[in-house]
């Protein structure tokens, strides 16, 4: 077999997801983490929305900067206000500060059969901390014991960074704090203890040498990580030649740790790439993909909120050998595509 | 009293010091961590040296890329070559790739008096590793129980990262890895528990909003660091509004944990300022220097191999309350200043 985009695809978009309070839109539904509870598969979607306004304004909902227990404030902006500098779409500058034109929090979606599913009407976990006031993105679960980790982007003023939260149920969620500081993301923690400690990849930045990179770290209890280690960077030339990112929970295989992740380029276009690790040395590089795995192809990667972007935070594993890849599509929708193991490995030989 | 400069300034001169291998020279001897050990002051001073070289060439020092182990390799590149970009005197971009024109090491000082210095010939610590490859710097040490933890600044092409040593004698270290990735360094770590724990302030770095700022994080075992807060960013229209950072290890005062860090502005002026502490909320800041404490006047400290700088990695706090601030000038020397617990308590008053 090879890798198949679902033709339903895309499986989950905007409209399917209620706004979380009156008078918002949902802009984009992506990145969603993934795992198996019940039977079922279970998305932790990152749904990004906004308060309706006018086209002549910008507006950047977020934590009130008070208290983050008062709810959400708004900084409205004319359009041809002097002191507006828009980035893009998704963020702009106000007098020389950083505001985001969205807000995410994190919902549940389950489905029985991986293609239909069925979404929660209201948020699982939502911007709570002074270091969240700008939203909570991009979630990935990893099931240790019986109990869910899920760690997540935290955006604030501050910067961002990666906090843990810890579920049994997917119902009540208890928050750790902050794991790693800004700026950091794209935190892939293992299934499993390797040389007695859990192990983890991130993705520090850098003003100085160094480009964006994947990073393995470790640690005695999932909340404190040091032993640090370089893992890969971009490479000059390659499909991932501007930076990396860890993308699903890395997968065990008979050959080694198997990890899907992002690389972008200087196009500023994200594609989905495999690394293999050493099974007792995650921060041992194997291989790795010369060619994406998926690159922006379909329409609705290809045009969105943001184009050209496939973006995973997680896959399901099936006994069978069989994978789906839930992937955000151009920060606007969730996708899928089925492969197999067998076939990853594979297209590492090439 | 207030604070005084010492008037044998500077204490230490990059002609005090020997070059660690033949055919080099030592361009800074600045930024030491201090402790005091068997009624000595110990600096752990941070050594700059490089090859000699023709004037036409700028030559870059660096661990072997093939195996640290093999020693230093050189880059020579000509000033006329049209790959090379110069940053300024102490960084240079060669075919895209970022070098340092020095290499750094720690070496030992030792003073009776805390003016006159016995400086080892040889180093102490010396960079070894992949991670290390473009030197190690700014140390700071911190007693806990018997043992000092030396923390520094490990530089290498994949970014600058925070290290830890642990040493009884300062004859052997056993280094314990990165205790945080990059980019990270102006790590102090605190002398005793907090809350059941270990604590430090690190300084990340951002792409996104935020700014270089100050952060905390805690840590059961030194080695693996978490629950990182924000504690402190630049301020804007002040001495400090580009960049702050962690400078001495923390003292214990009535009033709270007393830090001295270091501000730049946007003229990359680099002075000296003090942060007050809740003593069980290291986190929770009472207040700040609106004024620097020590900026830039003397001589050595305006013109140098990186001019306009002060920036401490250590104090001594004795007994009686007399405090001995040991800093880097201008990138150049170790110069020292006086002053007391109360003085400083006292300028945050106003």
């Amino acid at each position: 077999m090879s890798i198949v985009r679902f033709t339903a695809n895309p499986l989950i978009r905007p409209t399917d997801v209620k706004p979380s309070r009156a008078g918002y839109e949902v802009v984009g539904v992506m990145n969603a983490g993934t795992t198996c509870v019940d039977n079922e598969i279970l998305l932790l979607l990152r749904v990004a929305e906004r308060p309706v306004h006018d086209a002549d304004e910008v507006v950047a909902p977020f934590l009130h900067p008070d208290d983050p227990a008062k709810g959400i404030a708004l900084l409205r902006v004319r359009k041809d206000d002097p002191n507006l500098e828009m980035t893009d779409f998704r963020v702009f500058k106000y007098k020389g500060r950083t505001y985001l034109t969205s807000i995410s929090h994190l919902r549940i979606a389950r489905s029985k059969d991986g293609l239909h599913f069925e979404i929660d009407d209201a948020p699982a976990l939502v911007p709570a901390r002074r270091d969240e006031e700008f939203g909570i993105e991009d979630p990935r679960i990893t099931k240790v014991g019986g109990a869910y980790y899920v760690n997540y982007t935290a955006v604030a003023r501050t910067g961002i960074a990666t906090a843990l939260a810890v579920t049994r149920d997917f119902k009540t969620f208890e928050r750790k704090g902050l794991i790693f500081a800004v700026e950091n993301r794209d935190v892939t923690i293992f299934p499993e203890q390797i040389g007695g400690q859990y192990v983890c990849y991130h993705r520090p930045v850098t003003f100085g040498p160094g480009r964006p990179a994947i990073w393995c770290a470790r640690s005695p209890d999932l909340m404190h990580w040091g032993e640090h280690t370089h893992v890969c960077g971009p490479r000059p030339g390659c499909w991932d030649n501007l930076k990396i990112g860890g993308g699903a929970v890395p997968m065990k295989t008979d050959r080694g740790w198997l990890a899907i992740y992002h690389g972008a380029d200087d196009t500023q276009r994200y594609a989905l790439g495999l690394l293999l690790t050493e099974l007792d040395w995650p921060d041992k590089v194997i291989t790795r993909s010369n060619k994406p795995l998926l690159a922006p192809e379909a329409p609705y990667e290809v045009e969105g909120f943001f184009g050209n972007v496939v973006f995973t935070c997680g896959a399901i594993a099936k006994p069978d050998g069989q994978v789906i890849i839930y992937y955000g599509a151009a920060d606007k929708c969730i996708a899928a595509a089925e492969t197999s193991i067998d076939y990853l490995l594979e297209t590492l030989q090439s």
